[in-house]
C-alpha cells in the first residue's frame, strides 16, 4: 500500500480511521536530536479535530506515545516509533455505508483496487492517517532546527476569497490558520455559512520554508520541487500543487520569470526558491489547491455496489472546509521531504570540493 | 543525483547535453512486449530540437540503438537499454558561460551542491536529458498498450492564450503541438514575436490517458496523483500540477466538486480521474505549468562566481517556448509512472477477493 | 537505521530490549488473506524466552495486538501493525554496562557510530527485536500457504554434534529444535554442560522451502539466494550462510556439482534448489552458522570507555545457545524474502508469455 | 530484472553476453573524484577473458568508454555512465542450445520465469554481465580510498587445496591469484588437469578490507554484513558466504569466539570485523565458496524443451575454474557495498554527539 515514505528518513504509517490505533515509525533520523512526547504533541494539537467551529466535532485527545528511538531526551538513531490511540472510534456509526459509494469517496476505486474494503470511516483513505505525519514531521522538523530550517504553512485562499498578508504568527490564532486577519473572519464565516447549507468549501494552503541553504534536492528525478509535490499530493484532498510563480508563470515572458541576480543577492524569487530542482538559497514557496470536503449533509444521490440509485445525507462529523487541518500536515510532509534532502545532502558533501561561493553576501551553501 | 526513476518499472537516466551520449536503461518491463528501435524512434523524434521554426535549431538526429532486454523483437524480462550519440554537441560554445550564473538557471544551485560544474549547456541539468525518459516511455507506453491504456497530451496554453478544442489528432499536426486547430496559430505567432523580441513564453501542457481501470495507484505515499506529479515535476521548467478540477477545486462547495454516481456511470470527472489516490475508471486529466524558457537573447544583467555584476546575452540556440518538446516528454512520464503502478497492481491482485463490481456499465477494475 | 526491509513485501521493525513495547508494520500484504492474533502467536511462542532449559529465563508473554490491516478476519491490504508489549524489562540490570564494551557485542561499535547508545540490554542490537520478524513472518507464511509454498527450519548442529535425521515434525517436539531426536538429545547435554561451566555454544541451523515454483528470484542483483542470505545474515550472531552444497561445492568437480536433468526431472539438488538466482522447482536448502552467544557468565576482560581494563561477567538472563530461538526467525526472514519475491513475480507475469513448459512431470512455474 | 544495485550509491548494469555491449550507470557517487577510463580499464582488464591458460579463451579487449559523470578528470556528482562494446561476441554457436536445458545453467528455470530466453551464451545469466561491476567497483574503490579503506581479494582454495599464506601482492602475480606462490602453483595444476579431463573446479575466494572504521553498517536490516552477503552472493556461482570464522564458530564456545578487548586494542578478530552488524575498526575478512563452473567438455544427459532425453557436451569457450576472474568482481562487489554504507553514515553523522572514543589507540569512527 506504499505505507512508507522517504529514502534516507523513512516514514513507515499505520492505522485506520476506526481502528484502535494509528501511528508512525520514523526511521533514519539521526541521532542527538532532542526529541520528546511534548515537542510531539505540540504539532498533533494543531492538527486534531474538535479544535474550533470549522473542524469535525471528533473527540479525540490524540495523545502520543513515543515506544522507542528516544533515549535520555535524545533521539538514538534508531527507529522513533510513535502511537496514537483512538479513543472516539464509532466503526458502527458507518454500517450504513457498508454497501454504498459516498461521492467524492474514493469507496469504488479502492473495492475496485482491493477487492475487500474497510467501510468504517473511510479506514486507511481517511484524513485520520495523518495523525502519523504530523507526528514524524514533528521530528522532522526538530531535526530541520539544527540546520536553521523552518517550515510554516497557512491558509491563504477559501473558496473564492484570498488572504493578501502573511503573517504567519497571525495564522496560528485564528480558526482558520490564515496569515491575513482581516481575511481570515471572512473565512471563517464563509465556511460556517458553508456548514450551515450542508455544504464544503475548498481552499489554498501556502508553505513557506526558510534558512533552506542553496543545494539540496536531486537535478534529475528527485529533484526538490518533484519530491515535495509528491509528499504533499500524498495528502488526501489535495489537487494541484505551485512553486513560486506555479501557473502564472505561463503566462509569463523568460525577461519577466527570471529572478535577476545582482552583487547584493537575487532581485525576486518568481522560482520560489528552487531552481533545476535544486534550492537556491531563497525562501521556498509552494501553493496546494485543496478541494472541499466530500462528506456533505446536503443529500445527494449515488449508487450502491449492485449499481442501484441510492439518496444518500452525510450524518457523521466532518470538517466543512480542510484547510486549517491540512496547515499541520502540509507542514509536516514539508519538513520530512527537506530533512530527507538534507541528509541526503551528507553524502554529496563526503566528497565536494569547496564550492568557493562568495555570493550572495550572507547565502551559505547546503 | 538521483537519476533512477521508478518502484518495479524502474528507469536509469545518464548522459550530459554536450557530452558523447545520453541513454536510458529501463529495468523491470516484462517479457514478450513487441518493442523496436522503430518504436522507440517515433516518439524520440516528436522530443527532438529542429522540428519546426519554434523549437531549438540544435541538429541532432537523435538516433537510438537498443544495446540489451530486447530479443527477436520482444523485451525478455532484462533491462532495456538505449543510448542515443549526441552530434551536434558543441561544448566550446559555453566556455563563457563558465564563470556566469545564467538567469533563471540553476548554474548557482548547481555549484553550491556540487563544488564542480560542467558548464557544457547545463551539462546534466539540460533539457536533453529527457531523451532517457522519452525513449524509456515509449517501451513503457507499448507495455501500457498491452492493458489497453494509452497517453496523449497537448499544448493547451501559450502565454495568455489558451485553447477551447482538445482534439487529440490536431495536436500532433501542428508545431505547437496544440489539440485547437485555431488556437495552434495564434500560440505559433505569439511564440515566433516573443522570439523575435529576445524573449521567450511560458504554457500549460494538459495530458490525457484513457482507459485507465479502476484501482490503480496507491491510498497513501504512493498516490496515483502523488506519484504522477513527482515524475511531471521531475521535468526541468516545470513549476505546478493540476489534476482535474485543480486549483479551481479551491473555489468549489464539495456539492458542485463531488462527482455524482448514477446507475449509468459517473455524471462528472471533477476528480480528473483519480479519487483519494486511486484510479476511478474515468479519465485522467492533468495539466503542469511551463514556465517560459530562461536562455533569451535580450540582454539581462546576472553576477559571476565571485560576486561580480555581469552584462550577459544568450546567443545558444535554444527554443522560445518548451511546451511543443515537453508533450512528448510529459507523456513519457506519465507513461512510465502508469505502467510502474500497473505492475505494482499485479501483486494486489496476487490473492485479491474478486470486487464484484457490476457498476460502472463496461467498467474494469485494475 | 534501516529498520525497513524488502521491496513489495515491506517490513518495519521498531522496539528496543527494554523498552516499552517492539513491534512491526508489514506494508505491501495483497487483501484477502486470513490473519489473525492467534496465528502471529503461534509463531511468536517458538520464538518467546523461557521456553526450555536450554532458553533465557526472561519471562514475556509476547502477546502480539494487531492495531491495523486486518478487517473480518483477512487482510485488508492496508499495513498489518502488530505491537508486542515487553513486561519483564529490567533496564536497571543493565546500568553498570553503560560504561562497559561487553566482549562480542557491538557496544563498542554502536557507539563509534551513533554517539550515543542505549546500553538497556543491547537496546535495538538486542535479539528482541526479532519479535518484529517472527510476527511479520506469520503474515508472510500465511501469504506462501496461498501459493502452495511451506517453510521449515531446525538446528543440524551444535558444537561439534550435528544431525543426520531431517525429520521435522520432529524438530518441534525437541528443546534444541534439531530434525533428529537422538542428536537433539546430545545437543541439549551439550548446552546445559556449556551454560554449567558459564559458557555458550554455537551451531548450524538448516531452513527448507517446501513447494516453491520454479521462476522466483531475478537474475542479476536480486537473486533469489542473494536476498535469502541479505535477510538470513541480518539476524544477529548468523555468521555465514551457505545454499545447497554450499561451501562443500568448493570442493567439487563441475561434474559432480551439476544436477543431472532426466525425462522424470532433477536427479540431484546440490544447487540447493537455486540457479542463476532463480528457483528450480527443487525444495530450497539453506544453512546459516550461528555464533556462540557473547553474554557468558564466565569472567573475561574487557576495556570500559576510556580505554581501561576491567573484569566482568554477565549476570543477566541468556541463552547458552540461539539456535533453538533462531529456528522460528531464520523460517520468518525466509517467508519474508519468498514472499516478496513472489509478488514481485506477478509483475513479471503481466505479460509474461506462456513458458510452455511441459518438463518436469508435475512440475510449475512461478 | 533487479538489475539496480545499492541504496545511496546505485549500479544500474545492463547487456547480455552475445549482445553488441555490456555497460554500468552508477549514480550517487559525490563529486570530486578523481576518475579516468585507465583507473576503471585496470581493473576490467584483472576481469576479462584470456588472461591466461585458467580462463576462457573469450577474446575481448573490454576496452572502457566512460559518456557522462566525469569531467576535466574528476566526479561531477552524475550518474557516472560506462559501455563495453562485445566484440568477440558469436551468438550463432549457441543455436544449438536453443531448446536444450543445460545442466547447472539457469536454462530451465530462467524460462520457467520470463516465457521468453536469450539463449546465447546464458543471455543475462552469464558472467560478462559481471564488467558492469568491475567498471562500477572501480569508481567505488576511488571513492574508497578517499576514506583510507582498500579493498583485495584472492583465491585461497581450488578444489581440496588450501592457501596457507596471506600475501596479497603474491595474488595479483599467479594465474590463480592465489595469495599463496606455492599452493598458487598447485592449484594452477589442479584446474588444468580439471579441464584435460573435461572438467571443472570449485573454489573459495577471501576478501580483506583494510581501513575500515569502526561505525560502518545499520543494525538491523542492512547490517554490514548481510548486504556484503548480498554484494557477493549475487555474483553467479557463489554458493556461500561467512564473515570472520563463519561457518567454524558453530563449534565454538562464545569464551573462545570472544574477541577480547584490553587497553591496546582488540587482541583476536574471530568476528571479522564486524559485531552487531557494525564495522569494529579491525579488517574486514569475508570468504565465499565458488562453485565449479557448470560448462563443461564432458559428457552429459539432459533434457530438452519437451523433457526429451538429449545428450551434451560442451564446445564453447569456458572457464575451467571461476575463482581467478571472481577476484575482482568480489572486490569490486565489495567496495560497493562499503562506499554505499560510508556515504550512509555522512547522514547519520549529521547530528551525531561526539563518540568520544579514546580507545582503541589509534582507532577511528566512521
Amino acid at each position: 500500500m506504499s505505507s512508507v515514505f522517504g529514502k534516507l528518513l523513512t516514514l513507515t504509517s499505520f492505522g485506520e480511521s476506526h481502528g484502535p490505533a494509528v501511528g508512525a515509525v520514523l526511521d533514519g533520523c539521526p541521532p542527538g536530536v532532542a526529541v520528546d512526547a511534548a515537542l510531539v504533541q505540540r504539532d498533533l494539537d494543531r492538527r486534531r479535530p474538535g479544535q474550533s467551529a470549522v473542524t469535525s466535532s471528533r473527540r479525540e485527545p490524540d495523545s502520543v506515545e513515543i515506544v522507542s528511538g528516544v533515549f535520555e531526551g535524545v533521539t538514538t538513531g534508531a527507529p522513533v516509533a510513535m502511537i496514537v490511540r483512538s479513543l472516539d472510534a464509532d466503526p458502527a456509526a458507518y454500517a450504513n455505508l457498508k454497501e454504498l459509494f459516498r461521492p467524492g469517496h474514493a469507496d469504488h476505486a479502492y473495492l475496485a483496487k482491493y477487492g475487500v474494503r474497510d467501510y468504517r470511516g473511510s479506514g486507511r483513505s481517511s484524513g485520520r492517517e495523518t495523525v502519523a505525519r504530523v507526528a514524524a514531521g514533528a521530528v522532522a522538523r526538530a531535526l530541520l532546527a539544527r540546520a536553521g530550517i523552518s517550515v510554516r504553512a497557512g491558509t491563504v485562499q477559501v473558496g473564492s476569497l484570498t488572504a493578501d498578508g502573511r503573517d504567519w504568527d497571525v495564522a496560528e490564532r485564528n480558526a482558520v490558520r490564515c496569515p491575513d486577519e482581516e481575511a481570515a473572519e471572512r473565512m471563517e464565516k464563509a465556511i460556517l455559512e458553508a456548514r450551515e447549507g450542508g455544504d464544503s468549501l475548498g481552499g489554498v494552503v501556502e508553505i513557506l520554508a526558510a534558512g533552506v541553504p542553496a543545494g539540496l534536492g536531486d537535478p534529475v528525478f528527485d529533484k526538490l520541487d518533484a519530491t515535495l509535490a509528491h509528499g504533499l499530493l500524498s495528502i488526501g484532498a489535495v489537487k494541484g500543487f505551485e512553486v513560486g510563480d506555479g501557473f502564472a508563470s505561463a503566462r509569463l515572458h523568460g525577461s519577466e520569470m527570471n529572478d535577476r541576480m545582482s552583487p547584493a543577492g537575487f532581485e525576486s524569487n518568481h522560482a520560489g526558491g528552487i531552481l533545476g530542482g535544486i534550492s537556491t538559497g531563497q525562501p521556498i514557496v509552494l501553493r496546494i489547491a485543496v478541494k472541499p470536503p466530500s462528506s456533505i449533509a446536503k443529500p445527494q444521490t449515488t449508487v450502491d455496489r449492485s449499481g442501484e440509485a441510492r439518496d444518500f445525507a452525510v450524518t457523521g462529523r466532518h470538517d466543512p472546509c480542510l484547510c486549517p487541518r491540512v496547515v499541520p500536515v502540509a507542514e509536516a510532509m514539508t519538513c520530512l521531504v527537506l530533512a530527507d534532502h538534507w541528509l541526503r545532502q551528507r553524502a554529496v558533501e563526503a566528497t565536494r570540493p569547496d564550492p568557493g561561493l562568495t555570493w550572495p553576501p550572507g547565502g551559505r551553501s547546503a
